[in-house]
């Protein structure tokens, strides 16, 4: 593994109600120096949730995305409050948004969206043995659930609004699980 | 498809050399009003090159991520430039990063990273029919290139360094195309 670059200069150059943006100064090992700049990591983790039925369907919502300004179908997600642990997160997330809870839980991997720009990162829990319980969420409006099946992922990749690389890795990872008990 | 929220108000609130953050008042169609912030998007996609040679094996890349502050093994990628169609941007990143050229290109999926707080995409494109080609990049380091095989994602996931969602996502993709044909 090649020596990090050490952060010479470490600055918050921008600040939003969410958003910070960081400037950094590095030097690499082999002595060229550069300004990088990323975004603010958030302290905690995100949680990603690939809940699978036993009749082999996935459930996943379509809701409002603002860096887009339109309706993406993904997996349910969201931010971990500092008191609960991932799969307590999941499960909420699962109820607030998909209305089920899981009696299984298991962790599949943690993800980064974009690590050059961004530190953060996001579990991927994937939920099994699944049970009806919707809990209130803090949506605008009402999310909508489809049940879609785990193995039709190409129908999936031709969908005009289901775009994300997270949702799309954590499908086929629980594809590849499935697949591997039979 | 839902109705889109009207976008009431739209104001750059703050902005460095890279990036800009965006506050939008928004008005669901069921009257609820929210404030949210996203980042600007990019004018212009990314490309995400997966390269697989006929052995079977896929070529990664391990480069220094700022975000993470850490090294990320990862698939070659970049911005296109205004005058590039995608095919040529693949082809040009895969020389810079990879030392290879393809003569076969083909586009697999746009992704996006997380749609609900920035409009970045990502053209997902496979190369094939390689050739070894090198043309220098703007890197402050020399990059280090891992074949890698392509059937062999299991030990990808167990990598503490292999943690990007759109290089995942892209392998499976690849995955599944090379076996369907076999």
């Amino acid at each position: 593994m090649p020596q990090k670059p050490t952060i010479l200069d470490h600055e918050l150059v921008a600040e939003s109600r969410l958003f910070g943006i960081e400037r950094l100064q590095l030097r690499f090992s082999n002595g060229e120096e550069r300004v990088y700049e990323r975004l603010r990591t958030p302290r905690i983790p995100a949680v990603l949730v690939v809940a699978v039925k036993e009749n082999g369907n996935v459930l996943l919502i379509r809701e409002y995305a603002c860096g887009t300004h339109d309706y993406q179908l993904a997996l349910p997600k969201g931010a971990m409050d500092g008191q609960e642990t991932m799969f307590e997160a999941a499960n909420r997330e699962l109820m607030e948004e998909a209305g089920h809870g899981a009696n299984q839980l298991t962790e599949l991997k943690t993800l980064s969206m974009s690590p050059g720009y961004m530190g953060h990162m996001i579990h991927v829990v994937m939920a099994e043995d699944l049970y009806e319980k919707t809990l209130p969420g803090d949506e605008p409006e009402a999310i909508e659930v489809i049940e879609h099946p785990l193995e039709d992922i190409d129908s999936l990749l031709a969908a005009e609004d289901f775009t994300e690389a997270r949702s799309l890795a954590a499908l086929y990872m629980a594809r590849d699980i499935i697949r591997n008990r039979k």
